[in-house]
């Protein structure tokens, strides 16, 4: 399926632009909607569902955060196994062919016309449009820290996993530790650095693309999405996580 | 004067797109034009003819290279007094109220939202187009060196400078070792590494922004401006450049 000829192309979506939270947030596992041209790549519903497809409950978390920390957020809008926005265009996993113990059947044939397709369609304006939003901050002089908000399943591989919110870093630690610090002071949640996964596996890109060329404090939060599947639990998480991030923010600062 | 309404938009030049060298070649100052909505920002006609306007010979060395390499080319649509593509928004230096011994009347009392309308007319169109060549060859699988081409001028603050090509690295240093190597080896050129300054000013913006996060080597080329002043004299020096850059490349394969 050469689909190289369409015009196709799906903007981020971005909410409260004018937010004052020096907090910039993003979520590029938002969304598991699988429109055309690409469709619902062989996938059953069940896994179009499932956390393959998505960060189930990560965006009504970065929601309730977006709201309670008065910031803007940044999110995708279509499934991470069309284009997973937090990788580049390089990566064989930026359009999966296996994801966990899922085939995914629509992406097993690729061609480089297709990669480039989708990179079109959905990277390049994704990311264009979040560099609009670091770039507009930075012209006007407004602190900017990027905080990307992830979720992760409680199995994996059929292990369980014990941690309940992992703190991921890339070059710069400082807002994750402060967040890590904040969150084993302030909540009873079972926290860890760099957990369930770190860098090393690849998963920072957007704060690489994003944060790191303008040495802005940027964290990635990872929350095990049984804490967060209802609207009511991304609530309560979210009066959780917002004095952590008011705190850790307030920690940057005064250093 | 506030421009923030201004539509105005400069795109970024995209030459020799389909070229098959792993080259990706850039030149941030090709430009010594002062379109509307700015002008000449008060400056005189020598002014703007001089290198505190643009890097002169850099683009026709550019140029010289991208034909002799079969290298795509990205080049600046306007002066880098109106903003100089390879700073940050955040930077003061993107838009210098004050550049060695030139004082520039047009950019002394800029508001928020000119520095705004400036980002918006020039550094995101530019990065933005860039970038769509960057992630269009890694989605294509295609090898990618970002080589970035400079001038610097003979005299600066009333001192001679001896060197007559400069290359700077940022963070990953083999593509500007390779080249030194090359030069010193085939040249008779007087090379400097990380010279006539390095990553510590701040003049690696390009490089950070577009090959970092990608992992693609990269290098920046400095030309001391006096050896590449007319046409004869670029395409002379890109005889002598294009076969360093060339065996540089290969070095990085071989590696």
């Amino acid at each position: 399926m050469s689909l190289h000829s369409t015009q196709t192309e799906f903007a981020a979506h971005v909410e409260r632009r004018e937010g004052r939270s020096a907090i910039l947030l993003v979520c590029e596992h938002a969304s598991n909607a699988f429109p055309a041209p690409w469709g619902t790549l062989g996938l059953t519903e069940g896994q179009q569902s499932a956390h393959v497809a998505w960060d189930p409950g990560a965006l009504d978390l970065a929601r309730c955060l977006s709201a309670r920390l008065d910031a803007a957020l940044v999110h995708a809008p279509v499934s991470r196994l069309i284009y997973d926005l937090n990788r580049g265009p390089a990566r064989a996993d930026a359009m999966a062919a296996r994801s966990e113990v899922h085939e995914i059947p629509g992406n097993a044939d690729l061609t480089p016309q297709d990669r480039l397709q989708r990179t079109e369609a959905l990277y390049l304006p994704f990311h264009t449009a979040l560099h609009a939003e670091v770039a507009r901050r930075l012209a006007l002089g407004q602190a900017t820290v990027l905080v990307t908000i992830h979720s992760f399943t409680p199995i994996y591989h059929g292990q369980k996993r014990r941690v309940e919110f992992g703190v991921i870093h890339d070059a710069d630690d400082r807002m994750a530790r402060a967040i890590v610090a904040e969150a084993e002071a302030g909540t009873d949640l079972i926290c860890g650095l760099n957990a369930p996964y770190s860098a090393a596996d690849g998963v920072t890109h957007t704060l690489r693309l994003q944060a790191t060329p303008y040495g802005l404090a940027n964290a990635m939060l990872e929350i095990r999405n049984d804490l967060i599947a209802t609207q009511a639990q991304a609530e309560g998480m979210a009066d959780r996580l917002a004095p952590v991030l008011q705190a850790a923010l307030a920690r940057l600062t005064e250093d």
